[in-house]
């Protein structure tokens, strides 16, 4: 008798292969669900692999069109980055994967999900929250945090033993001491603490055999998300960005959720371009207070989203509101992309509040520099009080 | 009868100098100061000219070690970065030249301090409310908002024809179309809307004219200011940092403390690679949550250092608070610079908490995977409410 | 000649009339403009006397229905209070006052407004800073900043005697030293550093005075604003809510837009009973969370509207933030009100997350005990980490 | 054979003294140890209960000094209030416990501390992270948290059998539906959905059977903390701060850091006084833009000691920064107590740049008017160009 049905987020690999086999073991019946969102995957032959482990159904679903919209823009609006280096490109991936996921399980009338996010990292988090949070009732099957399984299944050795044993396609070449991450807007690499091999980058190419003309681009936004231009139609095509520059290679040691700290190395091509231009056209056409205090709500979106609080009533608040400040963030802006670096060449806007006279030295208009002498006077009644009272000693 | 004593920031350019001899005109005793923070400049000739044209005295200074330990370090701990871009290399200048002009003014008994910024920028605001800061009972003559002095010199021809007339040395090349501010941290341009030209840049080379191999440099820090390495040696010795890749130029539209939006283009080599060393070392060395609460604060630096409040008790405080977060940010960075691009390549350091068994996909050691299960749903109780109360519904 | 129309907000004391006459005899044409935001006041009496001295025309406007919807509810959403204890109720009724004052100024076609607000306030900045981002183009006349007028009245006598000259009616009872601002949420007197004689207060009585018994209210809310209830309606109505007991008065000093400490006595019985229901409220409906982004968002609004700043794109932005906080604060809070004090008796919700059985300490639901064991164990692995570190010791 | 030592956090009533024999059962050694933290207490009869259960050894320690020097002053000094409301009575007692209940544990070889606190509560968070914060490899046994205890202890039926048939005695009355937790800053009783019965507080008198006459207290502090006054004495005597009025008393409905929501009843006489007064005399003497600051992060402390996180890097962080911010908070406050409120009469401070001629309306002083125009001019710049844009309309 089956224990019940799980929906079992597949990636066609070793893993999550072993994975679907051992939970028929454990007496599941197991859907499996693999999503495009962009990462280079045969999905034929991936749907083909599931269906002759056993799976009772596969589904393969393209997710490309509703990660580009629902998840890339708003982080783009956001200007969202965590720790001020990662442009959170798996954190943003999750809850796109298992909010289909979820959908599934609820059709299908399965209780459970299953996934093969290990036990000390971020993603597994991601997708729960995901799950519960859309699907509250759902039992979760994380197999690397089911004693059984992670006991069983010490090493890679243990894997391949139980994937020749079971009939699971074993991959030719040895594993790589790393895992990897890809989706249409970034790759990310977890490793341990050696240099990685230059000819591990898949976005990119390396900056000194980069071309040494730079790429010039112009990127259009309309409310803060991308409108035109061959970077978003690519990209909302589903077609993974990768140029022929080293943009959006990073190397950091970041700080997980769970509260350790671990090293990543990440290509974020399209989206660190992104990020530069909207940045540029945001402070071009917002205002000045406004924007500092939507700083900070990118900072919350960026905090939250790094931990898997997607789908939370924090992050719809927080994306309301960024969404909201993103009205006249309206304009091209053009760019020049050269090995690994952007550089923003200009930008107009229809919208913005510069005001090219009123800046003028040369032009006085309606400013009076008299003006200057209270606002600075003013601005220094509180100091002159501080002095008073301190007695404020030189120190040179 | 003279009007008093005037200490003038005093450049050596074409504007302070007619500002000098206006001044005497106007009845006052000028002192010109001039202060070295390792901008190119002939002193000598300067101090000469000062004299020639009728300086009570001449105060040549040189700033430079203040400058490195007292402004830049302190930035470089702090992460500064305005609007999410500019390094503040002009920012945190001015409060050093203003803090020794007062002390020159307290101790030549000069009631005035005078200085040839414009009516609508950002320099005048710094100055004035360091001069404030220190000696509240300063009088601050700003010709440029002096409606006798803009008022007779409304062009750049109107200052030649004064300098004619006054035996004031005339430049031989026509002015450009921009205003420049320069220290040994970087370079500042002012310009209007258009492209600047390729040539401007003084202390970076074009990155398509950089040289096709990375320069390597390792960076050590300790308390989050830099120990050694020939790149803070250099610019201890207040030897502007020149290097032979375009790292570090900015084109943006930023917000100026007085309201407008402007446009400016920074060249900053050293503060760039410094910036991201420092980051590098600060996030591998530091708690993630003293982190969070340690960049609001360098958020808050930010924006007073730009708006001119670097002696005020609010920056004074979070100076310190900033300081206090730095005590174990101690190690080396390793840093390739390449074109445009700073690359961090690696770190190390003797108080990391990174622990890369703990974080090791294949070592469990004291960590049981399980607990995070409680973790996440513990985190997820709330959510689930949430979805209780709003009855979530699925979008796609 | 005239120098053209100016529209004077004029109170009917002795200060706006002696500036209506006065800038009168500088040859403006005056409209006096007088608005009623539930002060206790004869408009009729006021409108005659505007009229009798010499106002090309007299606008009495009733605001305080726009007052209670658009500027008390806003500032309820926002639990807004400046520094912790002041209830912004003069400050959020300058702007209220002052948009209708540039209103009528654009219909009547008049280039100046006028107020009486002293040089060294709040709220001449809170009127023009309002009048400049509603009619950009206005002039200003703030007679207390015009050398010509402060010189001539340097003291009451100067203006009793101005009054007395012109045939204004001079009140009989000498002047009380201290200034007063009344509307129907409260009344603010600017003092020295005496103690405020007891029978200063209008709207409470002196709690040793009060009834030995409580007042009982509910208050009911429906997107954080109030619904009905007694309170309500009489605010809406227009009424001044005064209560028999001592309920929200103050003695503070304060921190000055302009950078100055200052005292100040505040008496808001309406608005503090309502400050704390709603804060009951929201907490009860509200998210944990959206609670702790919604706080900070509070204290940017009641920084801005304390220092002048409702018309502007932030304020703007941050009250659309906190409307959509409030979606859900909607319900009945119980109040008690007695002598000085409130205390809150109890609330219920139709939207509260608040639920009993979760909660409960003999039922365990859905709660499983152990995840928590989880939880705080994945929330110590960052502290255990840094304990290894820094060799925590013990201090007892 | 012992399975080990473990220190129970004892507390002499039921719960703790079935778990103190439940835990002998299982085979523990058991010191007991009591910490008085100025609650209403018999410590000699607890003592003797827990030597007659079998405790190895039972430890009675005197924590008031400590507790108020190290956790009542910071708190204050922080104006530590959570969620707007709760002065964190019991949040700052937990790590006072638990960091000697670790202390002694060392002492005595023991690898396992254990407490009584609920699996669904805060203090189970409180105790633990102190716990592995300054003893990481300790064991913690939290029956509440263990299946083989809580399912053998379903409700206070099964604990009053266990009692009886293991010798420890019983309490005569029947429990309240309640449970309670006391020290000398404050009582919380933790309660469902119903009003509480008003004979249930302990601390303070029912604000209605009040003396009708105010009580009138001077408090004085230096650097934000109590220097002297009998208030202080008495606490710092580890007397319980008793008052004949009503002041403290809070009903609430809180977030609790695991995400619910619970209701809370909590009496804090002295605390309350203590908020109000050092608010006062922080805002006095503190300048503005400090302030600002310090109240971030004085929400940032409030939120990290509610959620157990008193012994981490960055709550050490914070209270470093906030006493830093107190070097001035000095002076004495005036309060009058009346049944539940409490009201400011006044302060006074040697280091306050409170300046009353420099705010008086009848003195210019220094102080020049008309810079208060450029003041407003300059604030305004950004407003006219918002207005340009926008094309504000008007909505009355």
């Amino acid at each position: 008798m089956s224990k019940g049905t799980v929906v079992l987020a597949y990636s066609g690999g070793l893993d999550t292969s072993c994975i679907l086999v051992w939970l028929k073991e454990q007496g599941y019946d197991v859907i499996a669900y693999l999503a495009n969102i962009g990462q280079d995957e045969d999905f034929d032959a991936a749907r083909k692999k599931a269906e002759s482990l056993g799976a009772k159904k596969v589904f393969v679903e393209d997710l490309r069109a509703e990660f580009v919209e629902e998840f890339i823009w708003p982080s783009v609006q956001a200007n969202a980055i965590y720790e001020d280096r990662y442009l959170l490109g798996t954190s943003i991936a999750r809850p796109c994967i298992a909010r289909r996921q979820v959908l599934i399980a609820r059709q299908e009338g399965a209780q459970y999900v299953a996934h093969g996010a290990t036990g000390k990292g971020n993603d597994q988090i991601r997708f729960e929250l995901t799950c519960y949070a859309l699907y509250p009732s759902v039992q979760i099957l994380a197999p690397w945090r089911i004693p059984e399984f992670y006991n069983r299944f010490k090493g890679r050795k243990d894997l391949m033993d139980y994937a020749q044993k079971h009939g699971i396609p074993v991959p030719a070449t040895p594993k790589a001491p790393w895992s990897m991450d890809a989706n249409l807007m970034h790759i990310r690499w977890v490793l341990g603490h050696n240099h990685p091999p230059s000819d591990i980058f898949c976005m990119t190419k390396n900056p000194e055999d980069s071309p040494s003309a730079p790429d010039v681009l112009e990127i259009e936004f309309s409310k803060g998300a991308g409108l035109s231009s061959a970077l978003f139609r690519r990209a909302a095509g589903g077609v993974a960005i990768k140029v022929p520059h080293g943009v959006g290679r990073i190397d950091i040691v970041e700080n997980r959720f769970i509260g350790m700290k671990c090293r990543g190395i990440y290509e974020t091509p399209g989206g660190t371009i992104l990020y530069h231009a909207h940045l540029d056209m945001e402070i071009f056409t917002m205002d000045r207070e406004v924007r500092r205090i939507k700083q900070g709500l990118g900072i919350n979106f960026s905090e939250l989203v790094y931990n898997g609080f997607w789908y939370s009533p924090e992050c719809e608040f927080v994306r309301h509101c960024i969404a909201k400040s993103q009205e006249n963030v309206e304009g091209k802006v053009q760019v020049s992309v050269l090995k690994g670096h952007v550089y923003i060449l200009g930008r107009e806007s229809p919208k913005s509040p510069y005001n090219e006279e009123l800046v003028s030295m040369d032009v006085q208009g309606d400013y009076n520099p008299c003006d200057a002498s209270g606002f600075i006077k003013i601005n220094a009644v509180r100091l002159k009080e501080y002095n008073r009272l301190q007695n404020y000693s030189f120190r040179s």
